[in-house]
């Protein structure tokens, strides 16, 4: 149950009701990819006011796999996360697995990069596994090309996953229907068609027409320039239904965020923020700092003057440089910890300048203040 | 200041007084040796109700810099710890560096083993260095020889741990003479003589006659017998000030703590705890386990029944084996923060035990319950 709040421009500010709570949109969604948020606890993510987070399909598959998951009562009971959880359809690491996966109209076949055990992933396949992982939000298996391509290949593989995306709802429908318990778990289809226009727009079609809860634009932050992914996310959020959310897989830097929003997005994950804490970089209100940079190893200050957590309130800009250059992984907690609630404000912030019509005035001033440090970092 | 409240048998309670506030003994100290309890935040430790942790001069003396803390305002206000910190002389590291480090009657001469830089650690620059730090409690730089070794050999170094604890104690009193500020910090001397009764004795009488705030037994738990280690500790005890705390260094397991505290003991620190978490061994009421064991994979039950902390309140056996055989950082956290629980837990019922008169009671029911999994893990 999605309900718009608030427009400004096309910024749209909901909220998305599920089984385990709500999620108030735009949202980001911190990356638990294994039933874990890295260097985190799920008390650190109720701390930080995380209200969704991601987990991924492909590892939670092998290990420690989704019948053993099920069996444990579903990944909120197992990793002790109360609150909405969305899990990805597998595809994107399977498709990352150059060499040793292999695709036909079926699924794809792949073998394990932990053990080499052989896999069959079919859209059906992964609907079945999220049911087992009982996720709030379950994507469909898509087919992710590689980019660079050309309009053939791309053409051709959003044909594919449009065809998968059918098979997915069909046997997600099914299993709703038979099923002896309340089904909470809604599925987004995604809309795939590289940076081309017309076939993002065929893609959009072909995936509206099957009907889904919510949709997400996949394909993008794969390595092309900024400016093609900000205008394919504008060709495309127009496409899909008003009154659903939209997710825009795998993305990104916080300007990345703020431009996808300005666009008519809702949804957002990535490991940037986790990531990049785990490597020394801040994500600060005045743009990223590397932590193990000499500069820091006196400064008194907090990583962010303007941010109120855990870290910051606490802990200098020279501790946090200790920890990291002494190799201790309560540097990755710390660093991670503040990374994902500058996230997490960010979106309060944009939540809240489109509820006030001032989103236009947000945007411009983050990037007047995000991106000066980065160009002096 | 340090107030014995309870005794029973030669088993002690009492509370040590300190700048950064009060101690509860027998109590254990973490052990944060690079300035940060591995894989904890100070919120963490103030959650389990560490009272004291341990910094280690030798790491921080090398990485930040003793000077560089100082400037920050000491080691409390770097790593952002309120409460008591005891911070070790160095010396326990320094002749760990065999082939690294030559002794004479002045101090050591070392080799970093970050960068091969020479360094040298005299007792008073032991002393200077702690005071940098601005620990509550310094320990002098004592010799800590290998054993076993012949009486000849510990008798000769722990003559020159006297003269070196001498030494320390002169310019810990001239600095606190000359001290501008308020000087709160105390100093322990350190007993050493090897397993041999008669040169613990001497290193006693010649430590004691020195006079400290405290005195630790140092120079055990280097491989020799746990029966030794414990007979040392009875021989040792009623050779100190009855009225001043006890601190056995770097001791050690559960069980070890309950024979110290039975043989007059107030203090413990050892790494055991926080080291075997991030290997994946739990200490629990009912003995040791090793979570990466297959027969942890579906066991939905707590790391121990017996534990109320947060791990064991909110994740099974199962989410702690997952996130240990994936490879999580969230599962170091997890484990450590139980192991430290439960640790400062067997303080807690020690300590309860003292005031009832029931400490013989608790330390066979300890011994009943503990050691039986031990024996069938």
């Amino acid at each position: 149950m999605f309900t718009l709040t608030h427009r400004d421009g096309a910024a749209r500010r909901g909220v998305l009701q599920t089984a385990h709570g709500a999620i108030e949109t735009p949202a980001f969604m911190p990356v638990g990819t294994q039933g874990a948020v890295k260097a985190l606890t799920a008390q650190h993510l109720e701390d930080i006011g995380a209200e969704i987070i991601l987990g991924n399909t492909y590892h939670l598959m092998l290990r420690p796999g989704d019948e053993l998951i099920a069996r444990r009562g579903g990944l909120h009971k197992f990793i002790g996360w109360k609150k909405p959880i969305l899990t990805d359809s597998g595809g994107y690491q399977v498709f990352s697995l150059a060499g040793r996966r292999k695709i036909d109209e079926n699924g794809v076949e792949f073998s394990s990069h932990l053990d080499g055990t052989a896999y069959v992933l079919t859209p059906e396949r992964a609907v079945d596994i999220q049911a087992n992982l009982g996720s709030d939000i379950a994507m469909v298996l898509d087919e992710c090309p590689a980019l660079p391509s050309t309009t053939e290949v791309i053409d051709k593989s959003l044909e594919l996953t449009a065809r998968w995306a059918r098979r997915a709802r069909e046997h997600f429908l099914e299993r709703k229907k038979k099923s002896p318990d309340p089904f909470t778990q809604v599925q987004f289809g995604i809309v795939q068609g590289g940076t081309f226009r017309e076939l993002r727009q065929k893609s959009a079609e072909l995936t509206v027409s099957i009907g889904f809860e919510g949709y997400a634009i996949g394909g993008l932050s794969v390595g092309e320039p900024n400016e093609t992914m900000y205008q394919v996310v504008a060709d495309t959020t127009p496409l899909l239904p008003a009154g659903q959310p939209r997710y825009l897989m795998g993305v990104g830097t916080p300007i990345d965020l703020v431009e996808a929003v300005a666009r008519g997005v809702d949804m957002f994950d990535c490991v940037l923020p986790t990531r990049n804490a785990r490597n020394g970089q801040l994500l600060t209100s005045e743009g990223p700092l590397n932590i193990k940079n000499a500069q820091f190893a006196e400064d008194d200050g907090p990583a962010d003057p303007a941010c109120g957590c855990y870290t910051c309130r606490n802990f200098s800009r020279a501790y946090l440089r200790h920890l990291y250059m002494a190799g201790e992984m309560t540097g990755g907690t710390l660093n991670t910890l503040h990374n994902l609630s500058f996230y997490l404000d960010t979106m309060r912030r944009i939540r809240e300048a489109i509820a006030f019509g001032r989103f236009e005035d947000f945007r411009q001033g983050f990037h007047q203040t995000f991106t000066r440090r980065a160009l002096i970092s």
